[in-house]
């Protein structure tokens, strides 16, 4: 399994992957599911995918050859985010068709990116090889183990969430991932793009034994029971 | 879908279930999906119910008239609570046969409940007539739309959890599920058993509208925020 989160705010894009893939609870491994390309001044994509490891291998192999091709379409020669989400789509239904296609060779991919003189976007690519950008309304996508840490995306990010809470609230989500799935695991990857940057992103990584994750979970379990002593108390008799 | 929680802490257990049942999204409908039923001062039993309706429904009509009949085991005479998971899940199996079986007429059920002379307890019992207890490590149990609601169970409860905090919790818990999965729907209702009290149950309801609730989540968004923005700030230069 796999848990990634992509938050398109107004000054950057944040994009948070975990790194543990498993072929069942007694094969499980580690395995960076964040690969980032840029030319400086040009172009940065990151790329993050979830799904069968050998596909989203051949995926991101395949889009590195490529660029070595300038007479074809690659990620150094698209203008736009939206043929730059459409070429990988290509890239992994094709990948998936030469193993065989169905269900257990699929692919979910979150790119983020952007390219000088058009706009930089946050897409969700389905194993079918059409995708979904971000919106106003939701400005956030996730791939892979979504569930326990969507409520607290819902309840803290909107596009006008500054890219520092941002960060922590994506980093928690991960947490509260983590911590019910056993099949998401550190090292935990993060980037932040900003927005008309184009330059090298921020980037960090976060092993097992991260002090700063290890506080920050702690500072935040206490941080809940607070907050949830701070509510109002129910009365019985309404 | 549904969601139910049931937590077991030192003084009481705490049962929260949804009302929001639908075979498609175009039917919709409200079903309560928590049944009481007790003796004051001999036993009190919370049964929360998730899966097929016509099942849930079907176990607790079978439950009910089986209380009229003196001569057979019934939750009038099962002498502890184990005996009341055993006798339930028999009631559950034998309606699901009956239905014609197999997994579209399965039902889960969470039991909470105390009879006098033996201990309190709760149980998941599962389709197949099985069931678990909660722990001292993990006090609370879950049913149907789990995932959601997890991370803040996780955080905030262990078993020396006051009561009044495990209350909140666990409507905070059914808020982020209800936020997030458009099955899981109001009214929510809440029963308390406190230990040793063998007497009728604290109970609320709370509808679509109810004041409490709206404020709880208003409050609740707003403490994230503030929670997140509290957090130590991250170095990107490790």
């Amino acid at each position: 399994m796999t848990y990634c989160v992509g938050i398109k705010l107004e000054k950057a894009t944040v994009m948070i992957s975990d790194s543990r893939t498993n072929a069942g609870v007694d094969n499980v491994s580690t395995y960076s599911k964040m690969w980032r390309y840029g030319i400086p001044g040009q172009r940065q994509f990151v790329l993050c995918s979830a799904g069968n490891l050998a596909t989203t291998q051949a995926v991101v192999g395949e889009l590195k050859r490529q660029l070595q091709n300038e007479s074809i379409q690659n990620l150094a020669n698209v203008t736009d985010m939206q043929m730059a989400a459409e070429y990988i789509g290509k890239i992994s239904t094709m990948v998936q068709e030469k193993a065989g296609g169905g269900p257990m060779f699929e692919a979910t991919f979150l790119l983020a990116g952007e390219i000088v003189g058009a706009e930089n976007a946050l897409y969700l690519i389905y194993p079918q090889g059409n995708f979904i950008a971000s919106s106003e309304q939701v400005p956030y996508l996730q791939i892979g183990e979504a569930k326990y840490g969507k409520p607290i995306l819902d309840r803290v990010i909107d596009e006008n969430t500054p890219v520092d809470r941002a960060i922590i609230c994506g980093l928690i989500s991960m947490d509260a991932t983590m911590k019910s799935n056993l099949t998401v695991g550190p090292p935990i990857e993060l980037s932040v793009l900003n927005q008309g940057s184009l330059q090298i992103t921020s980037y960090r990584a976060f092993r097992e034994d991260d002090e700063y994750i290890r506080n920050l979970r702690q500072l935040w379990n206490n941080a809940m029971v607070n907050a949830v002593d701070a509510m109002p108390s129910l009365n019985f008799v309404p």
